[in-house]
């Protein structure tokens, strides 16, 4: 790959997740701070209408609105949509990397999710976690078409932290969420440099499998809550037989799957509306990239 | 006092604290549950419209609504106002107590908060403390109007647990809510029985004294974070010099206070808004009641 010459980073892009939000005014009142002599950085506030209201969204996820089907479709009317087509203008194709900044309710950590597998980004997120042993690395091994801002770009990555709640700043993760920024912002002016970043030799990748939904009736609603024994457990190791549900009776549903799998992203807020009480993953350790 | 006839239990004043949405309707799936010998017990869910958007209110704070001037108003328009005028036509004059279910997202366990210090409320949170030592008791020592749903009954009371993120079912949390409303039954059927309920023999109180803002600028933007040494630290002791905030700069602010305060409500999600970065407590001890 050629430089890394200009890059987004993006915080707001749901408006009730604090921590993006502030790091991108914090970065915009002290430049300085996200310079880099060979990077152009470009900072943004993703939906300002959602952050005015303390709100994920005003009519639907931005973050699922970044289609390459629909992002030209001059007929769109939501406020998300027309944003996206906004954020598409402003970023595509001059930005050669995204980092787009979240939160979740859930007990994530610091987790990276990667657009895809390119070595680069595979690579960065290896020298990520060897400076910091608690960052988590997870994605789709095959990228698909999924909306995300990150997919407007090859080199589009999420800093996704938690458990936090929505509308709160909790400062640990907001630093945190900081020296990953600048430890990407390094990582890629080494890389613009020449330089050889010394990095672990495997990188441990929990892949998105897919999902499960919380027990519903007819109508959708809800019949059970997460396990008290899965809850805040993502990353940990879910066994067949293991419990994962309890109803509002206290009867225990239990994971009937046929193999270990390492759920995220248990009992995220905002997926309740998804049908997504958790996403499951793989893990994966890779050697060469 | 006569006996406790009537009682109201209530969820979903706000509609993203979610176990006590989900409570109520395990209630009136499954009134057996709630029934005891002497009482008649009615379930309520607040705010449906918020509810059915996952949102705390739709025009304003309806636990900010209840107050004794404003109730008569005919000219009230919001929606909140109107439902509680439907509120207290509801439950005035018939309830003898109230139960009011609230999530935080503040670390306050399993909090009872009391309208006022009525002697069969601090005697009724003396029984709760004592079968489950994890309860916490707060309150105003002087009642005074402050548009609370527990305010419209001299026994009224909120259950306040956390932390748990708003729109956020936790399961363990939702069962320790569920145990405390039949414990507040039985005392109360035990009550009207004329039994004597062993409690213990001293009450911890947490009185509220007042509260603490984020500092800001001068147009209202918040410059600091709560500490991360006092994140989650409710009930605990803040002393003269401690942590109190940091800033987005990574400086400390210190508690310049005179004396030894408990804070609780430190770092609630919806706070932000009313100014409110945690409420100060004094503990008292309570023996004579």
């Amino acid at each position: 790959m050629d430089q890394i010459n200009r890059l987004a980073i993006v915080g707001g892009i749901h408006g009730n997740e604090l921590i993006g939000v502030y790091l991108v005014k914090k970065f915009q009142q002290n430049p300085e701070l996200i310079n880099r002599p060979s990077l152009e950085t470009l900072t943004l506030l993703g939906n300002p209408q959602a952050i005015a209201q303390g709100r994920r969204y005003i009519d639907k996820d931005l973050n699922r609105c970044f289609y390459t089907e629909s992002l030209p479709d001059a007929e769109l009317e939501s406020y998300e949509d027309l944003r996206a087509q906004e954020i598409q203008h402003l970023l595509q194709p001059r930005m050669d990397a995204i980092i787009d900044l979240h939160t979740t309710t859930t007990n994530m950590g610091l987790s990276l999710i990667l657009s895809n597998t390119h070595p680069t980004l595979l690579r960065l997120a290896a020298y990520l976690s060897s400076i910091n042993p608690l960052v988590k690395v997870s994605g789709h091994q095959q990228s698909k078409e999924s909306g995300f801002l990150r997919s407007l770009c090859e080199l589009g990555l999420v800093i996704e932290v938690g458990a936090v709640a929505q509308n709160v700043l909790n400062a640990e993760l907001f630093q945190h969420t900081e020296q990953l920024v600048y430890g990407i912002l390094d990582y890629f002016e080494w890389y613009n440099q020449g330089k050889t970043v010394p990095t672990n030799e495997v990188l441990t990748f929990y892949e998105y499998m897919g999902v499960i939904d919380y027990p519903r009736d007819e109508v959708g609603e809800i019949l059970a809550m997460v396990h008290p024994r899965l809850q805040f457990q993502d990353y940990q190791p879910l066994n067949p037989g293991d419990p994962l549900f309890l109803t509002f009776a206290g009867e225990e549903i239990f994971y009937e799957g046929n193999s270990t799998v390492y759920p995220v992203f248990i009992n995220e807020a905002a997926y309740y509306e998804k049908g997504i009480a958790m996403h499951l993953t793989k893990k994966q350790l890779i050697q060469d990239y």
